[in-house]
């Protein structure tokens, strides 16, 4: 039995409110269980230096916690005066998962940034942060093609991302701090609509993993995933309807 | 008539949402209009260096805003590798108005930290930033004199915070972003319950203002705060019973 | 009876140095009793980045204390490799406040940065920083208005600050560090020569403040700025003989 | 056929020169084809501060590449004031990695640095680091257990790094720069002498993967490793000979 | 003939203001030509962590340049965020100048920091730093020696140090911008009372110097650092009674 | 007797190996007995800001250790976040010794970076740095003649540099690190091969040095760098042939 009485294979209670933000071009609040990211997306009508006059445009994601956002409060990195490595290693995760499924020519020279907030953690924030990402994404991204911007729908799949690991011999889906804290082994896994693999980053400091615990947790990360883009789907509604119709 | 229809003497819709997070020692969000701002507190056992050993304790704050708090996306300070000079004046000034409510000698040796993060901005966060850090502050004070910590109760009144200003020449109560940005004058204005002032910061950039306009504004102010803190008073319930019936 | 000896209306012995810096385009040694500032106007043929091509220049002042102006001394900020947020406050009110008496319009695209240097600090650094400042300010204008530079003058008005607080009870004017250091309130004032205020910057961290208080400091600060600019006056001569003639 | 000539279960030529650095406690030049590590190991009788009086040990890592060891040259860290999001989590993983193998409580109160200057880089230098990394650790650890430093041998097994990756639609072992800028998959596995996972990083930015082409690389990864520690094995000869006999 | 009507062996005038500042323990205003630079001396009862506890002193020196020191305006350190390596050369060498003719361990746990602030720059300003930062030093050396805090005086002889070049093919002494900028050589020499070399760096970028030439420049270098100990000397009067009597 | 066994005027064994880096347009790896540096040339199709449309080129270096190239560990300044002020100096002196025989209105506007990294340190690795570069330096600047970008060979001489000091009374040559950090005088020289001085920087901060001394120590350099400079065109070869055959 899981610290909060779920089943190995249960996901925590996902919520999502759209539109939290009355700026933003696409926003969304997610919420996996007490993890609560605010995911907004604004549109730059320009490109980054080393990406100017290719036609192409950029995704990119930035990442933080309010400092309160844990049991004991951490100091802001805007005090620190830089990013700690692990703050530049999830939001280079994020955007690298995110551009897996944006055809970046059909955007055109325009960057889309989202942001990645976490009101309130409690394990699993970088993957929450993903799944969130991807729905504010594609609120942005449809408001461009309400307006006529692309030849060509930019978003080719669904994405999400959930974490597995191996807690007390078993495995198990989406862990929340307790035992994220205590697992053996915490993976992170990002696959989309179609079932592939984007990101799989499976970290054993505590106690190194087999071939074949890496196999069942990879099996749950695929369930919980399929789960995940069903609820983002349906989350979505009709701005959800072109996405992946397009095929590469 | 002002840009929202409301009237010179009229305060944007007021909400409060007390414990939006479950680690914090007291939190609150608040609302005021569009301007939404989540303050948490945080008391740590201990006090900064220069403070050792004299047996008072310390009230400080912090302030932030979401990059896409506001209508173009700001870049976050923790990239840019320091705090902005509005960042660090906004933060010190409410440091400074919550301790001056605060009998630090009371508090015994800890320090109480206010994280106020501008989750979205319409005009006025710094003053909403400090009535809702009030509130924070109180939740976490009462959650410390429920266990015993104090042998007097450190908040010695209430305290609450409003702009006014001066708005195509008539003085005006609580302005928003709007209103702001075209008026001839702005006026931060702190008071406390009893109706004394905490700060006054009046800047007329665009145009000096004569001795009558600022007395209009600060009458203006006096009447906003007083139903500020009526406000307040009500939503801390029973929490705000304690505050000011010590008198000094 | 003060400290020094004064009355509560007094303002400590004033002088002025013009031109102590053979490279500036305007620049002033201002003593205020024991506090010592050198200002010293440059003049850039560009403005910021964010106000090109509006045919409008800017003003923009920058502040510091050498490290043993202080009875004990202050690392240097280079050396901490930031600006503290006093700094930052303060350079920020200097720039706003020289604005408030230049139309930007009439200087042509240009910068005019003032620096103000605090040799020796006895209290009133900052508003000793804005007297002093607006007569390097002065002086750099006109030598511009004499190479023909300006269809119309740009500097509106005089400009001069001082501060005010409750001392032992009673209003004073122009408070050194020892009264500083202990008043009850302290506020700082920027008026023009017309007798419009600019800005009004008024503390009660210590103890909040009542309105008749406030009252008399206004009253007294509105004294004392009228005497300053009188010696503003007398000491840019006729260097000051354009401000102000050309009504708004 | 793979552009160096290579089959694709072939890892490139492989050389260590252990002792280049008079002065560390262990050090090594590990050589992988043309890409080129110095790594250092430093002993210090201290731990972290967040570390203290628990009587256990930290291994820690730090990584940079030299500016011209790559095609064109990199500005160096040191002078943009900040280490790169590349850096850190290349020196995150490298530390993680090394302490999966380390008795942290049989090292005691002591710290190993381990220093990983890339002189040359052709492609995975972050797996070559840790190769070499795990080697410069054993060789201080020995020097540590010849002076009677511990009661029970730290190091609990061999540790080795290799990417594989998908290129031409071929799953192929240790990638080259000019392949590794190609592939369509890249994935870095660390894993143990005992054959288990400690790292797995696969990321397909380009183009998602499937779980048969993972399950290959996994393969072709643990094959490498194998024939990588085979030759650890070698090189530290009599040195290596405590590793792994104490069973965890 | 020398651009300002000098002769080669000519000294710029020199002029000292004793105690220009009324906290600093020492103080002076050195002025060479239009190069004037205010040299403070702070006492601090404690030294650095790295000679804690072996009952030495240490001497130490900042240099800085105000903004508008030069023909051009220089942006602060402060805001560019850190010291120049022409600064830290600077400091360095005048910290390493003062303590050759200090006794450390004469002085006790205590660190005597110098400040050499430039309010303006005509050349010369690292070498009348270090002959105004000597009289600063003597100045606070003789008040604790007033106080009976050594048992022998720290200070075993005088310091000065003058710039000497190689201009239109002639040695020249003490040369000011114009010279500086056009010089073929510049050599900065820093000898005591005694007659022995302290520092001597002189760099040939523009052109190599030959060793008839480096000859003749120490032997102008040598005569004009006489003359300014001699200086230094009338301007300390009886304050510098004491320094050089005790030979080491 | 010198701790290792060599006679005042011994240089320590000397090393060169061209070409240890196959991306860099030159490169060196100089060792001075257990001093070894590893130095880079890169060629930049451009110059400095500062520089641009003179049609004059640029020669401009770097130098750093690795963390563990000294007895005990020192923290990498990427990590500091800045560069120390002794690295500053070395790499401006590196910099002005190589421009001061290089042409740079030969170069065409084109930058030449040498970097040299410290990989091991037992004195002088500024000097040896300066040796080394040359080298790197010369053959970066062959690449370009061979392939026709010179109207006239930019390099106008050979350049070296060695330490000198007094060491137990002697005036001694190229002091490694025992004796460096013992020596009573240490004195850096750069000459060219034509004999001229391009640096000269001695310092005697433990013991002031007189006229006599400093005369041996030069004529003690003077023979060291010839004899270096005969070893760099021993190691040069064919591709020192140009140097210094035309002359200014």
């Amino acid at each position: 039995m899981r610290p909060d009485g779920r089943q190995p294979r249960d996901l925590r209670p996902f919520a999502v409110t759209l539109h939290p933000n009355k700026y933003a071009e696409g926003s969304v609040l997610i919420e996996m269980g007490d993890t609560k990211v605010l995911c907004t997306a604004t549109v730059d009508e320009k490109v980054p230096p080393f990406m100017k006059g290719q036609g192409r445009g950029w995704v990119t994601a930035e990442y933080a916690m309010l400092p309160r956002a844990t049991q004991t409060r951490n100091q802001r990195e805007s005090i620190k005066g830089k990013l700690g490595g692990r703050t530049m290693e999830i939001q280079r995760l994020i955007g690298r998962a995110l551009r897996s499924i944006v055809r970046l020519e059909a955007l055109g020279e325009r960057t889309i940034t989202i942001d990645c907030d976490v009101l309130q953690a409690d394990g699993g924030t970088r993957t929450t942060s993903i799944t969130g990402a991807f729905i504010a994404l594609a609120l942005a991204v449809n408001k461009l093609a309400a307006s006529g911007k692309f030849a060509r729908y930019p978003i080719t799949d669904f994405l999400a991302s959930v974490s597995v690991g191996v807690w007390n011999g078993t495995p198990v889906l989406d862990l929340n701090y307790e035992e994220d804290s205590k697992a053996k082994v915490d993976m992170n896994v990002v696959m989309t609509g179609r079932g592939a693999f984007v990101e799989v980053q499976g970290t054993g400091e505590e106690s190194p993993f087999t071939r074949e615990e890496m196999n069942d947790m990879l099996a749950l990360a695929e369930e919980g995933i399929g789960r995940l883009i069903g609820l983002q789907r349906e989350a979505l509604g009709e701005a959800g309807a072109r996405i992946g119709t397009a095929l590469v």
